[in-house]
């Protein structure tokens, strides 16, 4: 029976994806707020323009959309699109018992695609390049969910 | 003692659902990429506008919003609003053990829900009809997460 | 070994703070739908200008964003940006089996500052401190991750 044990080799395949996966997810809100110190602008909420000492001198144009902050918040929400469902299935893919060395190449794999899907998007690659990424992610995705629900429909 | 086994019946009512969710959320991406094909626009990168093989002529109208393509984010949001939630929140509602039955009313009607707020989404039906099928299932997940907090509590 | 046995206090603790998270998730869903009753405004699909029972007297201002509408949407963004990787690392944390105490410090204070957080972005109090309250929630999600990314990685 598999188990949720981080002793177990499947387990521990899946807990450390998902955590980088996390990790990488928590970095863009981290990395939104940088680029919004940098480039003191790309908020969002009227009382962001108060005096304050982190923001002495507001003024309107802080509200408006910033390319640099822009960006981020994209690759963000592509991680927001993604990652929640990749948490979900590759749990329930190393719960279906898959060979470990198929585990390895699919949770891995996907932690890889997104780390090249973030670099090329960060980078403004063309659009190909960085669709190539995602492609490759969405398609593990899928491929482990449906093993999964083969399974789960075997019983 | 509940178990995450595929065997298990609860376990696996709840592996069916969250399998069937996450497909349904990836189907909406690649929808949007479909969409986005199909109109030649709807995109939302300045690199978008580079010449490359998929896109030969550039426009600088390809990154307007696109009405047929906003929709389908539009649902995507709704799903990313609703569907991570589900999927943690049903696992432990089969944790805590209910009856077999009410599990699968719950998990599966859930998809059910799901299946026709897209449906009505898609089609553009009257507010009305799209709310009710949102509705449902909400309270359904509500129904789920304060059986399993009960359970938790009690200990 | 580690159980998912809501009579486990480590896992009933996680149980507990996930299901409250889910809740609140939930709820920004319902407020933002009071919200647009109340403003009879705020939405944004085409189809919901049609004359119904409950929108009698549609007008186009209705599409256009609404304040009151828009800053429960930037509250529920937040939240998708944040809780779904919470549930999960709070999940691998549990299962890495972490002391009780220190368990129900980070699971309990992540809920805690995330409440916090979202009464000070619904009263639009200053950036700072809401700022402050969700640093504080980011940081225990960081700290629960790195935990049991290393105890995986130890096996």
């Amino acid at each position: 029976m598999p188990t949720l044990s981080l002793h177990d080799p499947l387990f521990a395949t899946y807990a450390i994806a998902a955590c980088l996966m996390i990790l990488k997810a928590v970095a863009m809100s981290w990395l939104t707020v940088v680029r919004m110190i940098q480039e003191k602008g790309g908020y969002r909420s009227p009382e962001d323009l108060r005096r304050t000492p982190i923001n002495p001198d507001p003024r309107p144009e802080q509200l408006a959309p910033n390319d640099r902050v822009e960006r981020i918040r994209r690759i963000q929400m592509n991680d927001l699109e993604n990652l929640p469902f990749f948490l979900v299935a590759g749990l329930l893919f190393v719960l279906a018992a898959p060979p470990l060395w198929l585990a390895r190449a699919m949770l891995y794999g996907y932690v890889v695609s997104r780390l090249l899907h973030f670099a090329a998007y960060l980078a403004a690659r063309d659009h190909e390049t960085r669709a190539a990424f995602w492609t490759l992610g969405s398609l593990m995705l899928v491929f482990m969910t449906a093993w999964a629900l083969v399974a789960a429909l075997a019983g």
